[in-house]
């Protein structure tokens, strides 16, 4: 039931997922190292081209046959969407001859609310 | 006036600041690697850490004499605030014998919105 590692990620409850606004309380060292580790996966302009057109398809969710136009090769496609699926960002699921990406909302909203600025 | 197609980053203008949310657009090529240069800059825990210790400060604003208890050296602290001021996230001002910075809120507005998922 776990995986290999041991180590658990709960990046997908919302509820228990960091932080809070960086205005208003500086992050502890073990939640920047969980916030950091999301915002790299979004720091490269291919993988936030993937993660957009996934985020911007019906419903957050694109199959993975239509997302594929960003100028790299399939092989580096999927490595950048596995790197987004490490951190929680994006998750998948096969059905059929082809894989669909899905964003997840609970994620986007917890990166979000990190950098809001409250009522500023 | 309007910069729609510009290529310059008026990155510390709020108005002019890219982008949507990225659930309701896909990004642009340009626009992505502007907005991946941001994400990248908050990418690292360390400099995730020091942008939050000025980012909590009253005002948004923290001299370098306060945030330096990051576990690296003063050089690497100077170098990850370098980092952070070059893809607009913090501005910088010295005063007498020290350096103070200071977060830019639009840049920050601007990153919070795109990962925004709207009234979802």
């Amino acid at each position: 039931m776990s995986n290999s590692s041991g180590v658990e990620l709960p990046v997908l409850e919302p509820e228990a997922m960091c932080c809070p606004p960086l205005t208003s309380a500086e992050l502890s060292e073990a939640d920047a190292v969980k916030m950091a580790a999301m915002f790299k996966a979004l720091g490269d302009p291919v993988r936030l081209r993937l993660f957009s057109k996934v985020a911007s398809h019906p419903e957050g969710e694109a199959c993975v046959c239509d997302i594929q136009d960003v100028g790299v090769s399939q092989p580096t496609v999927s490595h950048h969407l596995k790197k987004l699926k490490d951190v929680g960002l994006l998750t998948s699921e096969r059905r059929g001859t082809w894989v669909y990406y899905r964003i997840e909302p609970s994620v986007l909203a917890a990166m979000s609310r990190t950098l809001d600025r409250g009522s500023a």
